[in-house]
């Protein structure tokens, strides 16, 4: 089966938007199974449009197409595909309903350019969307069955794995393959360093396929099988796992492709203990992770963002003395940090953050990157200093908060890990 | 002049890798005012690159091509491209130079697999590589100029900028086109009905083109004018934007495409304004984006990220009894956070959000998606409830999130905006 991708729109054809989705969808493809051809991209151009479609209709079996199916102007990618595909839009009871029901649940009237987008090409098969009011929509050009989703990332990842994966993996038919992946999240290494530690699994477990995936400033390791017998691969990835995780030691996260702010959750979760922040640097960063965690309610309590120092003195009890001799960003304002947002959420543990994300800030001392994090445990409070090479406020931002969750981490497994 | 971008290598088209540098040069290409018709991907896989290389030759008049040059087994670009050519490879003096050079300078041998760097297709032109050992090189495919160039970001941009872009300019002869574009950003409004609202800019200035980017919660509407006059361009891309913004109305953040936090801390900065938060549903991600901005220390104090009810109430000020009566989503516990937080930091204006961001939480008389934020300026304290659509925690945070700063928006701007 000869399966491509497609992205729309003038955004990511001149560069004002980097397309994420593509990327996304192929990874989706290869982990069931499913070998990506090619990928392409055009404008929001009917004459362009229709020209593509045409050529994937003469080449491949299957499309997964993004973009271009919304309520303005621009969203030509129905139009296009009925012209491509020689039959009318026509409307489609189905997705009218859809978009009704969208704008009914939240007691507003159908605009009319709303209503637009229940016109599909006829004989399109309307795939449904739970989260936006562009309907998508399955049909034939030429030999090749195409999938139009939305553009918008939520949308069309929601829509892939409703409705797209399921009918691919029954287009591709009878051969029985079965593509099984284990990811092992990692951090603290670099990728060229984790790469080198797990080169050899290639060569002590010939039919696994090895792939590093930087998710900074985590670094996942995926290991893929294809095969028919479903309990063998079982094993044979298990015994992969086992020995790529021995490879990598103490920076492994989790066998289960679990992030960061998920390990630590559980981690707190089974020892029904909770957690406090304080946030200087890292700016919320840390609380926002936390919480995107369904169910962190039931361990985090409180996220003290202090970005002013007086917030850090009147609010955590950092000593003025502290911040005199030593400034925001040492180890022991860090420390003193910790011990305050512990102290006044009553909780098992907190962590802490102060630093110098950049552009502007640093020091000769204390460069940009620079970041104290502070842990406050039952028994003890401490303050540790780090020094990253990045010149990007972002990617410092997430270093530092991500090391502070390492932090706390290690001080929640048994063994230190 | 046709003109298209190709990215080569496995990584790219299995997901294992986002493609970023496709949309690098094509912004840099529409910069110069050379159109992108499209970008493809494709893996390394000979049949396939010579195919993609023979349909390219036939359609377009310039391609600029990354990946494949490497020293390894899987860098197939020169030898596919001397196939769709029908030239064989052969040793270039200049190549090897190179290679050999970049060697010697690090005191190491040139190892055999470099060596094959130096093989290009007969009749091709050398492209020097001044970052690394993979020369590029430009030849004839067909009707079309092809340059190929290193995958490896920093290599590729030098290239392009060095060789590619003056090459590109010379083909494509004395029509010196200049893209213009103006990003005017709004919150309040969806797609489609910002979309009707400024439709008719393409009739009012018929030189001018629209496009509409959601960028969830926000939406940027987006014109694009080429031509050759700078001047008159700016003049009539002036008068357009002035012409869209009416349209917009209320819901016009930025006519010079700034972010909401962005935008709000550009107010609080000119009105000398400090500001603090308090965040219950949003769990850090307001103060998240605040402090994305940089230089926002000037005016950002505190964010309490109160996510265990006893925070509201021990750290805020919440009272017990509003929590009793009302819960802790309501307009009064809203506006009492928001009351509290700007007192405990000091600061001039506060905004607090607390809701219910799902997916569990939700009851029939406060669904997922409820939201309640306080406001307290030097005037007063209010609370208001707003109820979104999403059943997805992260889009509830971020909508939560923006609502919230609308509202301080509005409260900082002198009109009322």
């Amino acid at each position: 089966m000869i399966t491509e991708i497609l992205a729309t729109g003038d955004e990511i054809r001149t560069g004002a938007l980097v397309d994420t989705n593509s990327g996304y969808i192929a990874e989706k493809l290869e982990e069931a199974g499913i070998a990506v051809a090619r990928h392409s991209c055009v404008g929001d151009d009917r004459d362009a449009l229709i020209s593509i479609f045409r050529e994937m209709g003469g080449r491949a079996d299957a499309v997964v197409a993004t973009g271009g199916l919304g309520p303005t102007t621009d969203d030509l990618t129905a139009e296009a595909a009925a012209a491509a595909a020689g039959v009318d839009l026509e409307e489609n009871a189905r997705a009218l309903a859809g978009v009704e029901a969208f704008f009914a649940a939240r007691g507003r009237p159908v605009t009319a350019s709303n209503r637009k987008q229940a016109f599909l090409p006829r004989g399109a098969d309307m795939l449904d969307n739970p989260v936006g009011t562009a309907p998508g929509f399955a049909m034939q050009i030429g030999r090749c069955t195409f999938f139009f989703l939305p553009g918008v990332p939520p949308e069309m990842r929601r829509m892939l794995e409703n409705h797209v994966l399921p009918r691919l993996r029954r287009l591709q038919g009878d051969v029985r393959q079965h593509c099984m992946v284990k990811t092992i999240t990692t951090f603290g290494l670099t990728e060229s360093v984790a790469g080198e530690k797990v080169a050899a699994v290639t060569r002590e477990f010939p039919r696994v396929k090895l792939g590093l995936r930087a998710r900074f400033p985590e670094i996942h390791v995926k290991l893929y099988l294809n095969g028919t017998d479903q309990p063998a691969m079982e094993r044979l990835l298990d015994a992969a796992v086992s020995w790529t995780t021995a490879q990598l030691g103490k920076s492994v996260l989790s066998t289960e492709g679990a992030s960061m702010p998920a390990v630590v959750g559980g981690l707190l979760r089974s020892q029904r203990a909770t957690l406090a922040v304080a946030e200087s640097c890292t700016g919320g960063r840390i609380a926002n992770w936390l919480t995107d965690v369904s169910g962190s309610s039931d361990y985090f309590l409180l996220s003290a963002v202090t970005y002013a120092n007086a917030m850090k003195t009147d609010l955590l009890g950092v000593s003025p003395r502290t911040l005199e001799l030593h400034g925001a960003v040492h180890e022991e304002t860090a420390r003193e940090m910790a011990a305050g947002a512990r102290r006044i959420a009553g909780a098992d543990y907190a962590i802490a953050t102060t630093g110098i994300a950049g552009p502007s800030g640093g020091s000769a001392e204390k460069p940009v990157g620079t970041v104290c994090i502070g842990l406050a445990t039952p028994d003890k409070a401490l303050g540790r200093r780090y020094c990253f090479p990045f010149n990007h406020r972002g990617m410092n931002k997430s270093m530092f908060a991500m090391t502070a969750l390492n932090l706390l981490r290690r001080a929640l497994t048994p063994e230190g890990n």
